[in-house]
């Protein structure tokens, strides 16, 4: 594999240095920003998640702040999401999308305090786009990207941690709920959220004084936990259907065809009335490949006969379930149990669509 | 140094394949796609670039198009760089500022054909803006992202290379200036631009059909002239002054600011107002190193005394001058010839403002 070269316009994180002295192996880039994504190998970091408690750095996360008397009408102009219906201390994951309703990012937003909102971002520079509209329409508002880092804690064992560190009232935030809790001498944003379907938390660090105290308490009261730094796992959310975006969906790609259809709640957005109007192509299924495959760093074919029926743009060897799990894009007319050929870089693979996800 | 992880979500290019044939050791990631960094060590790539021609897979030097009634008064919107200026076949460097005059991206514009225009971006997500920008201005546009890749034809034997390759109309071609030229059963746009100060071509392909014949008969061509794969390289290019956006400059930081105040010359585009107004807080200046810097992968503080007076993002090791060489930002009240101190991760080096870059 090829270095990553360092450079400041990739961004070092709070927990950069000790992501190194805890031994990452592989990093990629994300905002502009340095995400662990390998510490022994990924499958070894896959059976570890599944079984204790990691401790992420997904500082990669950056945070568009949207404040002003006019930042719930921008918000609700960005996106087909009903936010009238998102309670407070809640997080609600907010397809946003262009003119033609192509996907331009798929973060979650809350708002950190009331009448202001955060969106916690997937990987494009949506600040530009959020402030062209909001510039455009002559929204009464200030957009700005504040230096909120999150920590990931995630993993079955993550309750317990984090219930320890944080008090047994974390085991009563819903999924997706956030509460503000005192740590140190100030206070951090935790949710209920997170890139796996292991459960736990993540948490919105403001003040960098608390950043690396907090990683080293996490890190001292998870020992009985079994605790290790850890990251995202390709294995892990593959097998749970998590989307990854610029992976499994491009702008190419409506909310409907991602799968996130039940997210177009309204259309009185940016890209409203194409969705109203909207035909999906293709859709996204699980697909189980007949053996490991290679590195999935290209675009794959899946073809039915001589025929191209959708593409692959993840994909990775479960250990649990034994087989080649992968997120594929197909036309609508495939479906559950049809049997395709992924056409890899190192050779043709016996695939079928499955019914569901893994997990 | 740590592996870059594999994925779809970074773009391989038309020449990944052969470039990692050539041994490339280094990636970076720009806009979203592998750009080499690497191939020997950036010393010998330094060594060879200034003394025969290398061959740069920049496709990440990606593309806006920008057609329709109302293309040009967009891009006139979009920049104060005065376009009335600048003539048919000529490139402009054209920074683009938001609406407090801070830089969102620098990239390189031209018209390809008449009627549309191509910006040739920096590391940004600059068509979130322009489409942002032109939507709520209402311009007549249409704004897309064509997969065009940019071959880099870069070193002193360069211009002999394309002579006989394109033909010796190339050697006419003034700096910034570009030719449609025939190539197998197509053409390509070939601008004399490029990362270095040793000169050199851009060719812009449109066609993947071309690209690997162009990659192959460039390279079977060069080896009169000693061809390698090559890259842009640290050292050369701050030998020679060259920004690069996200480390030298930033958002944060205006044309004038990033010592490009020549380019602003209208102030009726986004941000002019503020540039009108703009009081230059700091200033770009060339800053020699005393001894060896360490990897400049974080900012580095330059103090005079007690005082932090400015900042290092970019800084390597130059055999050529026997010196480091660094890109600083400094405070308006420093002048060529004062002596600071550059805090590093590795500690400390007595630094010096220079008059002038070292190409």
């Amino acid at each position: 594999m090829v270095a990553l070269a360092p450079s400041n316009r990739l961004r070092r994180t709070w927990w950069s240095d000790a992501v190194e002295a805890c031994g990452v192996t592989g990093y990629t880039v994300y905002n502009k920003t340095l995400l662990p994504v390998v510490f022994d190998s990924i499958s070894e970091d896959c059976r570890h998640l599944k079984s204790a408690v990691q401790l992420w750095d997904v500082a990669c996360e950056r945070q568009i702040q949207i404040e002003g008397p006019d930042a719930d009408a921008l918000m609700q102009r960005l996106t087909p999401r009903d936010l009238s219906r998102v309670k407070p201390q809640k997080c609600a994951y907010v397809p946003i999308c262009d003119v033609n309703g192509g996907m331009l990012n798929d973060p979650v937003a809350l708002q950190p305090r009331p009448g202001v909102w955060w969106i916690s971002l997937a990987d494009s520079d949506l600040a530009y786009w959020v402030e062209g509209v909001a510039m455009g329409g002559g929204y009464a508002v200030s957009v700005s990207e504040p230096d909120v880092q999150i920590l990931g804690l995630q993993g079955p064992l993550a309750n317990d941690l984090a219930a320890e560190v944080f008090g047994e009232e974390t085991r009563d935030i819903p999924f997706f709920g956030f509460k503000w809790l005192p740590f140190g001498s100030g206070e951090v944003l935790v949710a209920r959220s997170g890139y796996s379907k292991q459960g736990g938390f993540e948490i919105y660090v403001t003040d960098q004084a608390l950043a690396m105290p907090l990683w080293d308490h996490l890190m001292d009261k998870g020992q009985p936990f079994d605790i290790r730094a850890g990251c995202p796992n390709a294995i892990e959310r593959i097998e749970g259907g998590m989307l990854s975006y610029g992976n499994d969906m491009t702008r190419q790609d409506t909310p409907f065809e991602a799968g996130l259809g039940r997210y177009v709640q309204r259309f009185d957005c940016l890209g409203g009335a194409a969705l109203r109007a909207h035909q999906a192509r293709r859709q996204i299924v699980p697909i189980q490949l007949d053996s490991a495959p290679p590195t999935c760093d290209r675009e794959w074919s899946l073809m039915s006969g001589n025929q191209r029926v959708g593409r692959v743009r993840s994909a990775a060897w479960s250990d649990e379930f034994q087989c080649g799990v992968a997120i594929g894009m197909v036309d609508m007319s495939c479906a559950a149990g049809d049997r395709l050929v992924c056409v890899t870089q190192a050779g043709e693979i016996a695939a079928e669509i499955k019914e569901r996800f893994w997990r």
